[in-house]
């Protein structure tokens, strides 16, 4: 496998604004914002019918740079397992493009930016953001590129969400869809997840009311947050074969240092997340995430009532952050809407992390779609 | 049910301090402690033959006063709903006792207690403390009452972890066991959640190393530590009844305030929990439930070899927390050694909270087993 690691080669991050009226984005919060940059990346290359591009859509802490290595770099892209040549994505087949979302902190407009009215930060004075929202941005970047269709559109978990929202938002613009490990609406205990995140966050006296920015962040919140989410990405399971009960240190236990296993990995996956993540847009996506709710009083059937794209659902058994009976909905919904589609639980042990690791499940089921797709 | 509310009537908690050697306790760590107290409080009478007593252990944030009210409260003990006349632990036949652990905040000696030697609270000074050391405590107590064999020893969740070390430790001085909610050994993933919570207390700056005493509190960090707790004391079908995705405030949304009715729930629920509970005792006694393990290389066959007790064990099926397969796990233990073990797996929405809620049939399962152990 290891020949196979970016092997779409070395990549540069891109950027797009668009600001001049009428191309301002009108928020769904009705908050109008100008300009607005998306940073997004491109692997393989756009036919001349411009028909084989698919959309992939990053999940809370992820962003453009799915794929490939940075000049330097020799960590590749987050999701480089499943795009690539002869991949699930096949970069010899298709264009595959990724962009980070508006509220992000790798290159798109977010609570970090510059606020040209006053040559600052925004802070909390970024306007809260929706799913909608980042979809709507991400629909100016494929108009930019020329793209009048999409062949797919395929994300997990927040990504997914983006998925769904393009299935509803613009059902003419996409050939086929796969959401993953996602859902139709965020529940109380997902909310609460995340809110626990955010209190977090805003606990850290470096906080500061979002305004930080050129002195202390408040990094140890934002570890706290990414600490609670590791643990609902990972499953019971997963944690008891990754770790046990081994202890990190031997001899006598060091006084709420780190004893067990567990507790250094979680320490350090998140004092990393904290040299690449901005607290101010954890606090925006998880927002944006928490109000998804695509539902919305709406009647099941009506949901997908528009949409003639094939669609791919995917989840995993020990997936308990996004349970399988929330992809069932989808499945539901689509099938009372007539829409064609394919469900598909893939027994795994990695909990919601799954759609990150289960790579060859994934990409025999992903690799089939697309055939089906690509000559229908 | 109301007019049985705190029908043990007015009750006072009383204080039992064991200091002089050779009554000092040595703790598991090697370190010795002179003199410790506990908050303990009592219900019903002690019968001639001194064999009506029921010891209550209690669950992490529990405390001493477990029934009746005390003067001038409206609110009546944590498990008053079991503990009374006519109740699962019924007050006319039984004498109840629950004490506050070692390393409490509720009158027992903890961190928060002053250290002899310094005149100052221990704060981080305190030494690191087992369950095993909490049974250890209890026991003297129990000596105190005069009491050479306990009927029952009862508790949910740290409380079951309690009855466990009881089983093994003090096998001779207890008739049956009762162990709800529990586990013989924490997993990584029940480490990682306390983890979180440690983390969140040690992240706030008012922690100041554990030393905070006459000054302000680390309440922002014990808030958060307090609502990772809360979600996983329930369960995603009770948050989904209890609050569905109703927000708290109509209209647009409050930025990072409270949108949600869950949220809400959280934030009041742990702002009342600061409180009444010292940040340092949440420290000492999660890592107390981390280190608990009788399990520890040992054939599960010989776990409970010297017990002689009978054995009555609780779990519910939406407990995601203490899930069912570990109470599985005990009852395999006790049957391996020859116990006489009932297990009964109750259904239920509430998630781990419901050892707290679910009454009916925990009543009605405990008084029936009471009943054949009282005429065993």
């Amino acid at each position: 496998m290891t020949e196979n690691v970016g092997n779409v080669g070395t990549v540069e991050t891109k950027y797009y604004t668009f600001g001049n009226s009428p191309k301002e984005l009108t928020l769904e919060s009705g908050e109008k914002r100008e300009p607005i940059t998306l940073a997004y990346e491109t692997y393989g290359k756009l036919n001349q019918k411009k028909s084989n591009a698919i959309l992939v859509l990053h999940a809370l802490s992820g962003d453009a740079h799915a794929a490939g290595l940075h000049k330097g770099d020799k960590r590749p892209g987050w999701w480089d397992t499943m795009i690539g040549s002869e991949k699930a994505l096949d970069t010899e087949k298709y264009f595959v493009v990724c962009s980070n979302v508006l509220g992000g902190c790798k290159g798109s407009t977010g609570p970090s930016s510059t606020n040209p009215k006053t040559g600052k930060p925004y802070g909390t004075k970024f306007p809260i953001i929706t799913i909608q929202d980042m979809v709507s941005a991400q629909r100016r970047l494929i108009d930019h590129l020329g793209i009048d269709k999409l062949l797919t559109v395929i994300g997990g978990s927040m990504g997914g969400m983006q998925v769904l929202q393009w299935m509803i938002y613009y059902p003419d613009r996409i050939g086929s869809a796969i959401p993953i490990a996602t859902t139709m609406k965020h529940s109380p205990q997902q909310i609460a997840f995340n809110e626990v995140g955010r209190q977090a966050i805003m606990a850290d006296h470096n906080w500061n009311n979002g305004d930080y920015y050129g002195r202390s962040a408040p990094d140890r919140g934002l570890a706290v947050a990414r600490m609670v989410g590791h643990i609902t990405y990972m499953s019971d399971v997963s944690m008891a074969e990754k770790f046990g009960r081994r202890l990190k240190n031997h001899g006598r236990p060091f006084k709420f240092g780190t004893d067990f296993e567990v507790e250094g990995y979680l320490r350090y996956r998140s004092d990393n997340f904290v040299k690449r993540f901005d607290a101010n847009s954890y606090l925006y996506i998880t927002k944006a995430i928490d109000y998804f709710n695509i539902l919305n009083g709406k009647k099941l059937s009506k949901i997908f009532k528009d949409l003639k794209a094939k669609v791919l659902v995917l989840a995993f058994k020990s997936d308990w952050l996004y349970p399988a009976y929330q992809s069932r909905e989808i499945v539901k919904a689509c099938k009372l809407a007539g829409v064609d589609t394919t469900y598909c639980e893939i027994n795994s042990t990695y909990g919601h992390d799954a759609f990150l690791l289960e790579i060859k499940e994934e990409t025999h089921l992903i690799k089939h779609f697309l055939r089906t797709v690509s000559n229908g």
